[in-house]
Formats: structure tokens, C-alpha cells, sequence
């Protein structure tokens, strides 16, 4: 799960073949074994081209902080979103701004 | 100007020796010639090392569009408060209902 999202956050950043190993396993769940056989190498080649990715994308999260930023303005969004619908206004100018605030995330 | 929002936005991925140079000539004001001398370079060098440093942070934008996203999420937060303002409330709930908006910048 948390690998996924920080896939979403920083894929565009890897290699074509990172980012292929990286899908094959955590999107398409093949096997080590599997990915080795498509790939030609070792299951423990796959295994480590694996951690590597993972650790790169975990570095990018370290040094941008993207994923935890979107977290904190999740949070952000439902509490306002909670206290807009406790004013009284009308449902056009309620549904326009909930749609504004949706235009956030 | 644009370049300083692209250094706000991906300078943590660069290296130290990128930044530096990056900072000399961008925000201490130091020309090429003066870098050079503190580097041991020369002009030209400072010169292409900062055009690689600065299509590294291109790469960066169009990679991850990180400064398109913030402009676009800014002129969404301006609008949700002009939005927000035209909303006949009490002064408590407006200014939690801004300091909550403030936060997703």
C-alpha cells in the first residue's frame, strides 16, 4: 500500500525497467521466480533490483516528502469540508464549493 | 524568478556541490567569473555546470510537474476563499475557515 503510493508519487522518476520489475511484482503479484524467468536472471537478482527500487523511491519520499504533504492535506480537506457543511447555506453554493475543494487534492 | 521556484521545489535532490554553485550565482549574485575563482574553474565551466544544473531541475518539473500543480492549487485556494467570503457568517467560524484554507498551501 505504501509502496503503491509512492510508486504513484515518484514512478515517473525511475527507469522504464525499474518501473517495469516494480509493476510486474507489486501490480501484476508474479513471483520473483516468474519476473527471473521473463527477465533471464537470478530470482535474488530480482529480488535485489527490487530492494534497490524500493530504496530509491523511499529516498525521494525522504528528500520531497510528497506523499506525507498529500496525507496532511487530506486532513486538511475533510476537516474543512466538515466545517463547511455545518454553515447554513444554500445547496448551488454548497455544491460549487465542495467542488472547489475537491479541485485540491 | 522561475528558476528560484524550481530550486524551492527540487533543490533537495540535488547535489551539495550543485546547490552551492546554484546559490552563488543565483541568490549571493556572484558572476561566473567570481564562482570560477572560488571553485578553481573556469567561467566556461561554471557556466555549463549551471546549464546542467538547471536542465536537472527541468527534468524534475516535467517529470513531476510539482510547480505547475502548486500554481494550480493556489489560484483553486484564491477562488474557494473569494467563494468562502461572499458567505454570510459569523467572524470565529470565517477566520477558522481560513486559517484551514491557509493550510493547504
Amino acid at each position: 500500500m505504501r509502496l503503491a503510493l509512492l510508486y504513484d508519487f515518484y514512478g515517473e522518476l525511475l527507469t522504464e525497467k525499474q518501473r517495469t520489475v516494480f509493476e510486474m511484482s507489486n501490480f501484476n503479484d508474479m513471483s520473483h521466480g516468474e519476473i527471473a524467468e521473463e527477465l533471464g536472471i537470478t530470482p535474488q537478482g530480482v529480488s535485489d533490483f527490487l530492494k534497490r527500487t524500493e530504496k530509491i523511491l523511499n529516498d525521494y519520499e525522504s528528500a520531497l516528502e510528497l506523499m506525507k504533504k498529500h496525507v496532511e492535506r487530506k486532513k486538511a480537506i475533510e476537516e474543512l469540508t466538515e466545517m463547511m457543511d455545518a454553515i447554513d447555506m444554500s445547496s448551488p453554493v454548497k455544491l460549487q464549493i465542495h467542488k472547489k475543494i475537491e479541485e485540491l487534492l
